[in-house]
């Protein structure tokens, strides 16, 4: 048993966060569903990242395990898989959207337009409403199915 | 090859952070030094989630080589190594800050008091103001070797 097998990942806020997506897959997926309007299993796996079936089932099912998505499926199409954003993953958007601005910042092969780091310094809780607003609309096309 | 292997891990925001940290031992080690006031090799390596020498010397680099960290002989005692965060690691604080929050709301084994989550709630730029004051705090006593 390697020593950091022992560590819970929790009790320290930062180890908590970590825990929950300290991985470059869960990141893709979150900022997919909370800011691209992303909520079936084939849209996650053509995003551009090109994810692994493999990779995908593995993080949507520690997703929901974490309780940042639930899972449905289509009651028009029982072959298709659907995932909601929990409370949870949406109290976390103005820290994402922050980490997106520190983003565009330093990477100067960033593909943001200037204008979403202005808009984010000027006025965060309108950015953040912006995408509150869009979260509802998608959900509200698949909610009644729930 | 995979799939994946030939995605830059930049351009998208979203990507360019996760990175950087999606890892969670960058997790850890952006949070001794951002907040708990950690310079020296082995101050990480007496953390208590225990990380190997291995990763520990693998995050390191890492994080030297992402512009978040600088490395420093100490001319006092050339065996030993501190680190000293760069701006970029800096300008992450309120992002990170802002996580630690979502994860004593949801982490319901959290170590964190509740004040630590009121008083960012309440006053988000003066809780940011403090931990920058303890990071030049620490760093002054430091920066003299560089």
């Amino acid at each position: 048993m390697k020593k950091s097998d022992k560590i819970m990942w929790s009790g320290c806020p930062v180890r908590y966060a970590a825990g929950v997506f300290g991985d470059k897959w869960c990141f893709v997926l979150l900022r997919d569903i909370l800011l691209h309007g992303k909520r079936y299993y084939g849209e996650f796996a053509a995003s551009e990242e090109g994810i692994s079936t493999n990779i995908l089932a593995d993080r949507l099912s520690r997703l929901e395990g974490d309780d940042m998505l639930t899972r449905h499926v289509d009651p028009n199409k029982r072959s298709k898989v659907f995932y909601l954003p929990t409370r949870k993953a949406r109290v976390l958007l103005p820290a994402f959207l922050g980490m997106m601005v520190w983003s565009t910042e330093f990477d100067d092969k960033t593909a943001a337009p200037a204008s979403f780091a202005k808009a984010f310094r000027e006025n965060p809780k309108a950015a953040i409403a912006w995408y509150e607003a869009e979260i509802d609309r998608v959900n509200a096309g698949l909610e009644h199915s729930c």
